[in-house]
Formats: C-alpha cells, structure tokens, sequence
C-alpha cells in the first residue's frame, strides 16, 4: 500500500464500516445529503457550483487520453444552448494505445491490495462531493433533469449508490482472510500448509454511459470494477460527457495522489459516427462492460463481447394495474407525479396502467375508467399548472427522439390527457412538455408491449384486474420492466400481484400514494433493476453486480 | 417451507452452520470421511457398494425423463467391460417436453425458500454420501479411476465440495434479510416503507457432465443451481452417466418426500451422435450453463449460449518450474506422483516441467538436466515398480483419445522416461499405462504450449529459470493453466514466480515435496481455477461461482 493510498483507507475507515453494515440491513442509509440547501453545503457552494460549470463552456477540457487525436464538442443543453466543451477525440484507431496504456497500469493497482484500492475510490467520492454542484449543473446540462433532480439524482444519491458498489466490492473480496493455514488430521503428523490469496483484476472495464443518468448509471459500475483492481475505460454518451469528465479529472488527480498511473482511469470520447462503445466492447483486453441505454444494443453487447463479463440494463415496460385504493386523490396524484418527473424520460418511470374498464372501487365511492382518466389529468394539472413549478418537475427533453415520439402518439390511442408545451421561464428555448395519457384496450398489445421512451403513458382498459395481472406479467417476462406497482384494497389481488413480480422478476411497489414513487430507487435499500427479465441482466447493488469482476488467485507452501 | 423440507433443514442445521465457518475461513474442512475403511464405514459397506454397483449391469435405470424416448447404453468400464446400463434417451425432439416439465416445477420450489432449498439439497448429500461405496464403484468404472481414488475424488472429495458449494450458495441468498424497515427521516414524519427480498432463480440450469471426474467436476454446478432455486437438466458424458444417474435418482427421490417435483432434476442421456448438449445450451428456457471439458466446445458454449450465465472449465497446460530445491528425493517423489496419478488425466495434473539446460543447485550438490530426468524417473519406478501397486495410482486410460496421443508422442522429442503397459491383476482387459517424459527445448513451444491430455508430461530445457518463468506466465495467459509448481530455495525467484502466477491468474504450489501433490484441490479452502486464465471461466467455489445463480425481486409498501 503507498503511503497516500494508507491515508486514504484511514480517512475513510468508518463511512466503509457504515456502508458494510448498510449492504447487510437493507434499510435506510445515507452519506451524502441529498438537500442542496445553503444550511448542508454553505452559502456559496450553489454560486461557486454554477461558476464552476459555467467556466468549461467553451473550453477544452484539461484531461489527457492515450491514443487520442484531436478533439470533440458533442454537448447540447436541452434547456438550449451548446456546451462546446471540447474533450480529447478517441478515435478507432487510437484504441490500441488507450488499451495497452489502461493495461499497464493494472498490475501495480493489483498489487496495491483491497484496502489501499478502496481507500482510494472512497477519496475519489469524497473529492466527487466536494464538486457536488459543479456535478449537478453538468448532469442538468446533458440530461434534461431539473437543477434539484440533477443535484439529487446526479450527484447524492449517485454518490450512494457508487459508494454500495463499493462496499459490495470490499465486501466480497476481504470474504476471505489474505491467508490461511490448512492442517489436514491424519495418522501421524498433520499435513500443513499455509496458502495465500490474491484478489486479481479481470482486465480492463468498460464502462458505456447513458443520456440520461450519466453519473447515476454510470459510477456503480465504474467504482465497482475500479475497487476491484480493473484499469477503467469510460465511453460516454456523445450528448453527456462533461459529468463523467469530471469523474476522470478526479479519479486521476487521486491515483496519481497514490503514486499510481492516472490512466487507470480513462474517458474515451468520440464522434458518434465512430461508434467506438462497438470497437471497444469486443476487444480482448475489455473483460468487463457496463453498459446503459438501448436494448438493441444492450442485447448486441451481450451476444458480441463473448470475451467480458457484460452487465446491462436496457428498456422495459412498466406496468400499473389499478385494481381499487382507499385513497383516490393519493393514488392519482401518486401516479402524475411518477408520470411528470423527468418527462417520464425514466427507465423507472410507469407506461402502462392497467384498469378494469367498469372503473374500480375507491374510498370516494365507484369510480369508472374516465374518471380514473381524470383523476389522473386533474392532478397532472395540479402538479403541472404553473410554468415556473412545472419545469422543477418536469426538467426538459433530453433529446429529438423522445419529442418525435411524443408527437406521432396521440393517433394511436385516445386522449385522455393532452400534452402540452410549457415555456421555461429562465430557458426559452428549453424544450419542456407535459405527460399524455393515451387510452388503449387490452387487445392493442402491439403498442403497450413496446417502450415509448418519454412522457407518454397508457391507461389501458382491461376486461378485469385479473387479465391486468395476467399482462402485466406477460409484458415484463418477454419485454421486460424495471419496475411495477399495484394499487388495490384486496389481499387477494395483492398475492396475485406479488406472485406475478416474482414470475416476471420485477420490483413491486405496492399502494404508494405519498411521497415515495415508483420511479425512485434509494441505495443501499432498494435493487434497482434484477437481471431477471428482458430489461437489465443485472442490478445495483448485489453480489452478483460485483463478485464476477476479479478473480481470487492463491499459493501454497510447507510450514 | 413444506413439512419435511422443514425437517430436512432442521436435521442438516448444524453441518450447514459448520460449512458456513469454513467457507469464511479457508481453512481444514471435511464433512464426509475420505478413508473407505471398514473402521469409518462398518465392515458391509465396501461390499454392498461393489454389489449394488454390480446390480446396476445389464438393468434399465429406473429414473424417468419427461420428452425421453427408448433407451441408450453407451458406457464401457476402463477397466476392460461394458456396462450395459440402459438410460431413457433424449432426442433432439424431445426437448420441448423436457424443458417445458423440468421450468413447471420451478414456482414451487422456488416458494418455499432458501432454508427449505437448503434442507433437501444437504439432505441429498447425506442420502448419496449413504451410498458412497455405490457411487465410487461407479465413477471407478465409468472413469477409470483406480478404487480409492474413486472413493475419495468421485466421492468423499465430491460430496465436501457440493458442500461448499451450497454453503456459498446460502450465504448469498441469505446476505439479505427477507424484510427490511427503511425509515427516511425528514422534517415531518419520517418516510416508512417495509419492503421484501425474494430470491428468485434464473431459470433451468443445464450441467454437461465430463467423462474424468463425472461428480467432483459436476456435483457444484448442480447442487448450486439448485438449491438457488433453478431446476437442473442433467446431460451426464455418454462414457459416464451412472454416477449422475445415481444422482438424479437420489434427488428425485428427496424432492418427492418433500412433497416438489421431482422432475426439477432431471437426466438427459443420449446417443452422442444426437449432440444433445449444444441443442440444450442455447435453447432460451435454459438460463445456467456448468461445463466440463475440452476447450472447443467450452469457448462455444461461452461463445453461443449467450442467454444463459456459463461456468466452464476446460483445457489449459500445466507448468512446473524447477530452478533449485532443498530436497531433490523428495521433488522427483513429488512430482513422479503427480503425474502417475490417474495417469495423468487430471486437468491440474503438470505437463510442463521447466528446467534450465544447465541443471539446478540442490541438497544432494548440482544436477544436471539429465540427473534431474533419473532422477523423476527413478521415483516413476519406485511408485510404479509393482504392477499391484501400480494399477491402484494409476487407474486405467480412460478412454482410446488418450492412448492414441501417448502412442504418437515418443516421436516428437527426446525419450527420457519411457511408458510401459501395466498388466492389472483384477482387471486383466483394463487399458493401463505408466507416464512418458519426453525432452524438449524452449523453442519447441508449439508441442508444449498445447494440452496433451493424459500421461505425458515434457521436461523442458531452458536458458535460465528467468525464461522458464517468462514462458509459464506466457503460455497460463494465452493457453491457461488449472495449476502451477514451483521448486525453488531462492526467494527472488519465489517472488518471480509468485507476480508470475498473478499475470497468469494461476494457483500456485510451492516446493512440494511431501505428500500434498499440485493435482490436488481441497474442498473448503482450495479454490479450483480461477476464472482468470483460459483454462476456466469460474472457479471452485467463490462467490462468483453462486452469486449469479439467483435473483432477488423486492416488493415494498408503506407501513
């Protein structure tokens, strides 16, 4: 162990004793404050955060890849106005180079140990928050996400979520002790020897990231892989790199800080007609990818990179089925906001909601599917009515695909809620709209069992609650979903539905009419995503999601 | 949990709590004696077992497979008879049916649980360990393994590693609680959720049996597939299906009491010409893949059967460097064994012994290279001298693929140690063979970098040890290697060889010159592979090897 990377493990000993216990428990556990209120993070920390982000527009990002040639400016605010942050251009044939500059820093990362490799992901995360508003301005202006979502979801809570990596990580590879004496009983002498065993990287990790979630999807796999020992090649999306640029910059000075090759962490940016996440994921020395975003390419990756271990998660649809509540205006006002937040640009977010067409029984009497429709509308109104409010909730469209969507929707079905333009007030030219709810029969399959990735959302009238469940848990084993929720009154329709989320391997929530949502996933608590359906082949965080990313070599000798 | 899973739980408690201890540990751990003496066993045992083994001959298997169709009878003893055990056939057409049965029973066995799993799966061990005489009489004659080998590899050994296996598999399923309360304080009433962990199995597990170590290599597959919940299809080696047979027959009969379907283990014999294993593999139903055996059809299988999680292990090439020793009797002794152990058709048996041209220093002065060939041939017949003693280490050829490269193999170096056919005393039509050492030098890489699988092993001259090591490190990257030796008294060479062994993600045994041999992997504390080399994907047993079997699905609702 260097001498810095010691400091490190000691300066960060008891946030991982913390996070250990937490990974056991399960329940509710927190290290970074989610609120980015003056009375957390100081007065200044929100005005220095902008200026900090402010001040890379512009300009050529400060971080250095081998092989690189040139540079690239792929960035666009969707609240509307270009980034021309400038960052080092890997291009195909750069990548032998970026490979073999990965790879040769891995044996001294290797050789460091466990402890010393935590300690320095552990300093990385703590340096990470220390940039929290920086971070959360540059997750705002790649993904869309409103400022408060962005510090949340981009920054605190992706903070949580890298550190469950991590500990996960530390976890499974300090299972063992680092040595052992064997000593077999036999008639004389007993048969002794000491054995020894090393926690070996698996090779260089490849991490691809997403639009959307580019710090939050992003860091688990990359801080799990990096603990582990693999060097860590990280691709990210052409319209989001300036928060994984700075995840680099980081990542670097602490490595070096430890006396070990900043390249062990790299960006590898492009021009997307390079389609270099494709090079980079067959190659032989890239034995881990992590990847999010679109399930053609989740499913390429995980028939084509044969040579890695592939983790994915992918598009799903996410079901509903409405059966009865004891709380109407709860459960609508429950649903419209898992509905508006982020646009519904979500891969939690819910689609498909499922409703017996003769309307359902509430604590405010019989309510028939048009009234569901709106009460649903009516407290999307609520939500959504004033611009200023409405866009803290709705952020803006992330990208053209997601509007283009949005608008060929409503010829399908019929309008229950209509989308409307919302003018940002300190963005003009954000692009921001409300969610529609479109009406669907049961027998329009061929459009509910697709994902419309954005705020479009299905009520969909079903003979009974019966054919619901029967759906939703069809949809979720053969187009997978992310997540699910039920709403009823009735035991019996609640064990039908929680067995149904066990055939169809999916999440269940159950009856949320406050102020947790569906489309919210907290570390340390709840996975995120099971591997168990079409839409991820993993989750955040379980063993499985890090004990395939090193490998335990051991010796043995007489004692 | 079922009433007499309940009871298997219960009756098994305490060796599961012991397994869980040594898992952690890696230290001496056995649960099931090796020593087949009448003083562990009682006097009727040996017995018994030769004669329920014998019953077997000539019989149809009373084990039934739903799609089977007629019967196969492909397995001939090594040791010179065929058995003539009929199976139920699977045909490629039968498929459908097989599959279709084996997930129907997947809801149920997954209900009752981890504990409940547990209890039948140790219950299992028990039962087989009841006819451990049965069964090593089978894999003696299905493998060619001499009687006490049999014993010990194909039982004792076997039963102690499914063991660690379904340790490791309870661990992880149970690193969670079943509930949890998550309490996120705020400044009103803090935010309740109760929420629930199930862990649900992947789907069916296939486990593709080989024809060396039909248990040992299969039994930690199947029982951890099982017991995190999946059904198990069984496709058992044409040449040695009893064993598995056995198995299957055992599981089933435990399932049933516990009141689950007994076709959640099922056997898939076939015609080898029907290539049932590939057909079974990439078929979507199948979702676990555990593989044994030639490095073609592993790299296949890691290669097509992308909708499942595969686990193989297959060919790589065992290095020995020897650079200098305290005990030059007790080296050749050693490694003489290793290599006439089950004539060398181990998978961790050494091939390549590395010595430099000009001879090493060791406690009897300087040996050249040729002293050091006398020498390893001088323990060869010391250990082999006796054709009685002879037959019970080296087993019998297993099958004609390994005579034939024997035969063809003098002609490719310097004869040093010559094999000669053994006459067994019991076995006069068993096919027996003591091992050849051939010389080569370090140019003739493309002989030695690849498997010859069975007794041939190369001694190799090289310039220095420093190119021996350079060479081991180079062929366990690009080739593999299940094991690696070392015979040294120089602690920069040991160092050497130990970063060596890193780069290489091979386990190391070092100067063994007593009675612990590199073939041999002890359950509980040895890990078996290590995933990081192509010799193997996965290893014996970590946490990677269970991990990935099961999912949790979680439901949550306010309380």
């Amino acid at each position: 162990m260097t001498s810095a990377s010691s400091d490190f493990a000691d300066r960060h000993r008891e946030l991982l004793e913390q996070a250990l216990v937490a990974i056991r428990k399960r329940d509710y556990f927190s290290a970074y404050p989610e609120s980015p209120s003056p009375k957390v993070y100081g007065e200044r920390a929100a005005a220095d955060g902008s200026a900090a982000f402010e001040a890379w527009r512009g300009q050529t990002f400060p971080v250095s890849t081998p092989g690189a040639d040139g540079g690239v400016a792929t960035e666009t605010s969707p609240f509307g106005f270009p980034l021309e942050v400038t960052y080092p251009r890997v291009r195909p044939e750069g990548v032998d180079t970026l490979l073999q500059t990965a790879a040769a820093g891995m044996p001294a990362w290797r050789d460091v140990g466990p402890d010393a490799r935590t300690g320095v992901c552990l300093e990385i995360l703590a340096r990470l928050h220390a940039r929290v508003f920086e971070l959360a301005n540059a997750v705002m202006h790649t993904s869309g996400q409103a400022f408060v979502m962005a510090f949340q979801a981009g920054g605190a809570h992706a903070l949580d979520r890298a550190l469950e990596a991590v500990a996960y990580s530390y976890d499974e590879m300090t299972r063992h002790p680092a040595t052992a004496v064997w000593e077999k009983p036999g008639r004389g002498e007993p048969l002794r020897l000491e054995k020894t065993y090393t926690v070996v990287p698996r090779g260089v990790a490849l991490s691809i990231g997403c639009n959307t979630f580019p710090t939050w999807n992003s860091w688990p796999g990359i801080f799990a892989s990096l603990v582990c020992g693999n060097p860590v090649v990280i691709k990210p999306h052409p319209r989001a790199v300036l928060p994984l640029a700075i995840t680099v910059q980081v990542c670097q000075e602490v490595l070096a800080e430890a006396g070990l090759s900043a390249d062990v962490v790299t960006l590898a940016a492009e021009d997307p007609a390079d389609g270099l996440a494709a090079t980079l994921a067959v190659r032989p020395e890239v034995r881990l990818v992590d990847f999010t975003g679109s399930s053609a390419f989740g499913d390429w990756l995980e028939t084509h990179a044969a040579q890695a271990v592939v983790f994915t998660e992918k598009a799903g649809v996410n079901s509903v089925v409405i059966d009865s509540t004891d709380s109407f205006r709860g459960m609508c006002f429950n649903l419209a906001f898992s509905l508006a937040l982020y646009t519904g640009q979500m891969c939690t977010a819910p689609q498909n909601l499922f409703v017996p067409a003769g309307g359902i029984e509430t604590d405010e009497g019989h309510m028939s599917y048009d009234d569901v429709a709106a009460g649903i509308g009516a407290a999307l109104d609520k939500l959504l009515g004033d611009d200023a409010k409405a866009v803290e909730l709705l952020g803006a469209v992330v990208n053209p695909g997601v509007l283009e969507r949005l608008d060929a929707a409503p010829s399908r079905g019929r309008v229950l809620v209509e989308s409307r333009a919302v003018t940002h007030p300190a963005h003009p030219d954000a692009v921001v709209r409300t969610p529609l709810l479109l009406g669907l029969d049961l027998d329009d399959g061929e459009l509910y069992a697709e994902e419309c990735f954005g705020p479009v959302a299905y009520l969909i009238a079903t003979p009974s609650t019966t054919e619901s469940i029967e759906t939703f848990r069809r949809t979720a084993r053969e187009r997978g979903a992310m997540t699910a929720s039920v709403y009823t009154t009735d035991e019996g329709v609640l064990a039908a539905m929680r067995s149904a989320s066990l055939d169809g391997g999916v999440a269940l929530s159950e009856n949320l009419t406050g102020q947790v949502f569906v489309n919210q996933s907290a570390a340390f608590s709840d996975f995120h995503g099971t591997g168990a359906n079409p839409a991820a082949n993993s989750s955040y965080t379980d063993a499985a999601y890090v004990a395939s990313r090193f490998r335990i070599v051991q010796s043995r000798r007489h004692t």
